[in-house]
């Protein structure tokens, strides 16, 4: 099943790290940029290319090191239509080199709204005789504010396709405890958001024992990652906010479970943008930022 | 400000109602769909034109008669970069034809990730020496499960572009109370949801006396409906669920505030698709099922 070829990975790559391809304006190499707009103009076709040839540089540098990648959704919906272009070509590439590929989308609606979102990150759209894929990622992000309802289609999908969801529960950035750690009777409401996911994934198990319903836990809330880790042996993490959020190896240690597995840590800039720290070449920079960072988390952890 | 504009609109057309543009394959006229598989294959962009071909009619049929539409993103989404271009050429009819355009995509993430959301919905995009709109909605939808980090990028870009946000609040689906109705401290998580969003928008408040932050309140909720006026007569309300879902509009004039103002309520389907059941021309039963709608609401309340 999904989550037992992403920890295999894992496993075969002695690395729980997610290269996090989040293109901006300000990542792409400067020379890269004006080769674009020479050819296409200052257009949002033209900053599409550049991510493009930038996503591909950094996929070909790392995809014998890292087992995935994660494309947040917002940086390719930022340029219209030849975003989504090159979000869907990225994963195309990454899933060619065997990358497992999440599709951070943090995406939740009224069922009927979550079939179509679903039908097209993991699923299939019909059209005439033929049945076609749109995204076809193996993961995607998703929100849990609107119940079961709104995960009902995407768990349908993981089930035909064999694809992975992870749902929002507790986030990196600094306001996530405004509404994630209200309090619900005895407990913070995203240690019921870990139980609903639980209940929900209980008939989605893989051989790893993991649910293919896994959580996002962020790496600045070690306090959180710990109690849900203890009561969730089941559920799979992805930890985001490793390096620039401010994330420590040393407490996202606490997201992991038996043999060092159970989480995968996202890193985007500091992977990606890594040789605007150093100079040089960006490939390079990148390889050595994620051998850093591999190492880094597993000071603390031994997957076996 | 923007919501003084919907809210003349509303006047001048006497009518609350949101054309909702959620097109679905089986939605489309059979033979708008054989013409533009003739045409294009059986590819995402045969459905993309026919979804164009068919908002463009729907359009042009309603737009002296409702003040808004809204676009739910997610059917869009589903033909990848070929429907992502229809969104964007939806909008701009829409604009054009003097109707306020509401993008519906829920979006909610971290403050760097929603600085890219509120760019392309909402902002612009800097590409070289030009700053370019993407899909420049007068209002998108957000998910509140982040806080306020992920708020503040898109109340920066409603101060600087004069647009609108209307955050989840109440929705419309039968499990929306397993999340929204937990109680924290004497009160569910949505009016804690609806006061920070009170909070938020505090310095946004328009002549009308309503902020530029409004929430989502479905009209399956008339009890939360009828809480949330109740204490939040500067709040405008969205209100998805009228029809197909099942919502009454007996049930929905709870929603309005002073001078039958102070909400808009969605119909897609029961609009678009009313040709399905009545037989005849799409444009023609679309106006009469609008046109009945209207009617329907404006027996409970009165606009002046």
């Amino acid at each position: 099943m999904s989550v037992d070829r992403l920890i295999e990975s894992i496993r075969r790559k002695k690395n729980p790290t997610v290269l996090g391809l989040d293109p901006q304006p300000e990542h792409v190499p400067p020379e890269m940029m004006r080769k674009a707009i020479e050819e296409q103009g200052e257009t949002l076709a033209a900053l599409a290319s550049a991510y493009e040839s930038f996503n591909r540089i950094m996929i070909n540098a790392l995809s014998d090191l890292v087992p995935a990648v994660k494309l947040q959704s917002a940086c390719y919906e930022m340029l219209g239509a030849e975003g989504i272009r090159v979000f869907q070509s990225t994963i195309a590439m990454a899933r060619e080199q065997g990358l497992y590929v999440i599709a951070d989308a943090k995406r939740g609606d009224i069922g009927s709204t979550s079939s179509a979102y679903s039908a097209a990150f993991l699923g299939r759209v019909a059209v005439g005789s033929k049945t076609l894929t749109v995204f076809d990622a193996d993961a995607l992000t998703v929100n849990p504010y609107l119940g079961s309802d709104n995960l009902a289609p995407f768990i349908k999908d993981c089930k035909e396709y064999d694809k992975m969801l992870f749902i929002l529960c507790k986030t990196s950035n600094p306001s996530s405890s405004e509404v994630q750690e209200l309090v619900v009777g005895d407990r913070p409401l995203y240690r019921v958001i870990a139980e609903q996911v639980s209940r929900a994934g209980q008939n989605l198990r893989g051989d790893s024992g993991y649910l293919q319903l896994g959580i996002v836990a962020g790496a600045t809330q070690p306090g959180a990652m710990k109690t849900l880790r203890a009561r969730h042996p089941e559920l799979f993490f992805l930890v985001p906010g490793y390096g620039a959020q401010g994330g420590k190896a040393e407490d996202i240690a606490y997201a992991f479970g038996k043999y060092g597995l159970g989480a995968i840590v996202n890193n985007s800039r500091g992977i990606t943008c890594a040789y605007q720290k150093t100079g040089g070449d960006p490939a390079d920079a990148a390889r050595q930022a994620a051998v850093a960072m591999r190492d880094d988390l597993c000071s603390y952890i031994t997957i076996v």
